[in-house]
């Protein structure tokens, strides 16, 4: 595994413990300025968006995020990852848990100072369904 | 416009024509060896599950699908886009049409011989919200 790889399995790591943190700051410096997120059924979420749908998720919920790497492709300056996520979501005034699973597209940015910024991301998350008892 | 840029742009629009054709051969020249696709609920598909999945598509239902690329970001031999999407799914056998919209991340490779390759591609089409009459 090359230095890149490394770099970017320890940002991506960084990124879903702050996800779970509710640390917007820490994701905020994680992110490239035209960052560009996009999940289904809604319109491209930018800097702003994203951390007002973020504030606004951790404010109403308990979200807890894991997510594995299947695959870190570096190109140059660019790198593209695939990941396998799982989220809880716990409502924190009560109600049913809410589980969600799916895959993650990523493309990363080298930032002249040699750090990985996210730069694009797509997100497949859908509920999943319910184990048959 | 450079001319990675512009090629790129006619793969992509090369692509929709052979999705609208159901011209498998063609998209499967489009895109490369070790393609991923990531669509919602289901596991990753490659160029096999890609063509069992296109060729089922296709035996049973009109799909016309047209796609307006967003952005372009070309980095040496990498490239990413990202497009708005939207799709009709008519049943050959009757029944009612299902219509589609979504963004897609796509992630593209310059081949040794010049030519851009889809690599990867996650596709966020979800069904539309009927209107309201």
């Amino acid at each position: 595994m090359g230095p890149d790889e490394r770099a970017i399995r320890e940002v991506q790591s960084t990124w879903i413990d702050a996800v779970n943190a509710g640390d917007l700051a820490r994701l905020l410096s994680l992110m490239a300025d035209d960052v560009v997120f996009l999940t289904s059924g809604r319109a491209p979420l930018g800097r702003e968006e994203f951390s007002t749908a973020f504030s606004a998720g951790h404010k109403h919920a308990r979200i807890s995020c894991s997510s594995e790497l299947e695959e870190v492709v570096v190109v140059g300056e660019v790198a593209y990852t695939r990941s396998r996520e799982s989220v809880s979501v716990i409502p924190i005034a009560g109600g049913e848990a809410m589980q969600l699973a799916g895959h993650a597209l990523t493309v990363w940015r080298k930032q002249p100072d040699g750090r990985w910024s996210l730069a694009r991301d797509a997100n497949l998350l859908s509920p999943e369904a319910k184990p048959r008892l």
